[in-house]
């Protein structure tokens, strides 16, 4: 009897190895597993943008336009402007800037207002040192819109996730405000 | 005898483990191994590019260059274009568009024909919802050239792959149309 | 007292089972184990830049500015550059090119001197074929830089990393060399 029983064991013991076994090439075989709602890291502040108006707000100015749109539609389509903006963690541009958003940005919509952005957060305070890239269409007419987050350096070493981003504040041409929020799923 | 052949199991058993527990380790240890024949998703659409010439074909146009090429060879080297391009499932640009393309692309060989690419396609229809990068050089020479997919949002969440582009027609400098099959390795 | 030895050899084993199984899922759950001092895919070469000075250094010119600085700052804020640069093993320039890197980079610093870069490797030889992308923050003022590799083709497919980069000569503005050092961390 107990022979039988050990028999009993051995088949539930061989069964579950052939399950691990199983799973244990799966996760490897399938794609693995990231929880949409479980980011690994998360944090959000502010990112401001004042553009040089050619004149005397240089001593501000964060940005700069380097080409004049070349005319197709209403909504500076093919407007290109490079900028190296503070990151700020209140609404006040003036306050300490956590990291530096380095990168460039354009207009691209005939018949509305859109964008499309392309920046690395460049890190450099005692909580965090190291970059993180962030690329993609800026659809302006959404009032939140997701940014894939495409690779990191330092304390972001690899790192890939979404940026949310909503339009926070604009003072007519000269100064707008976003409000990132940033969501990381592959941390290392 | 018995507590002999007990030994045995609990020896292959045992054997067993360890080789789980080595495979269920290197899995994470070593790269994932994602086939390269097997995508997690795959679908083929066509690219439109109509360039703005300055004049009549605004009302057609979906891209503009934004500077004169600074005139480094005869192949436009530096000439840089902006557009959001249609996406339809067949040949013809008046077709339902499925998505846009927006970003750029510029010329960059002095010697030849050949050009850089980084755009997103958006997605907004009842069929996908979402957005994925694609940034690469785009080897025009090649018949068919492979560009990396390093990001996406929405059902493309964290998608990463291959986008594999074919120039299937071009009409002077006026228009060129992309066949593009987009091959997703990793989905989540 | 066998049956208890047995029993114990089962618990045992199961534990072990339970740890396994705990194991093989959370490789997938949580973010796969990524050995930062153990790049799957290692080397070095070295990146040349002969700017295009619109006059007679044509015939070696690889890379051409396509706006003038806005007039931001002192340090050439603006000044977008698209550039065809050989990649060479050693520092003469002049040497066997093992492959072109096509891309472009701005500088984006009011005060200082800064960088952004984005640039595809392609490799067409006997050794490497197929193209990774590197973009990111040129930290110029850094000695050495980590820059993201977010995608590959080809002998690269889907590869991610880091390129550490390194200012290895200047001569005015009329050339640069970089180190640059890549490393892999996933290879497929």
């Amino acid at each position: 009897m107990t022979s039988i029983a050990e028999n009993q064991n051995f088949k539930v013991l061989f069964s579950f190895f052939l399950l691990v076994l199983f799973f244990s090439h799966t996760v490897s075989v399938f794609p693995k597993y990231i929880d949409q709602k479980k980011p690994c890291k998360q944090f959000s502040f502010y990112y401001h943008d004042i553009i040089y108006d050619g004149g005397d707000n240089a001593a501000n100015a964060t940005s700069a336009a380097i080409v004049n749109p070349p005319g197709l539609g209403n909504f500076k389509f093919g407007k290109l402007v490079i900028f190296d903006d503070p990151i700020t963690m209140d609404r006040n541009y003036l306050s300490e800037y956590v990291a530096r958003a380095q990168g460039f940005y354009f207009y691209d919509k005939k018949l509305g207002v859109n964008a499309w952005i392309c920046l690395t957060l460049v890190f450099n305070s005692t909580e965090h040192n190291g970059t993180l890239n962030i690329m993609g269409a800026d659809l302006m007419r959404e009032p939140t819109r997701d940014i894939p987050v495409v690779g990191g350096t330092g304390d972001f070493f690899m790192a890939r996730g979404i940026a949310t981003v909503e339009t926070d504040a604009t003072e007519g041409l000269r100064y707008f405000r976003l409000k990132m929020d940033i969501k990381l799923y592959e941390c290392y």
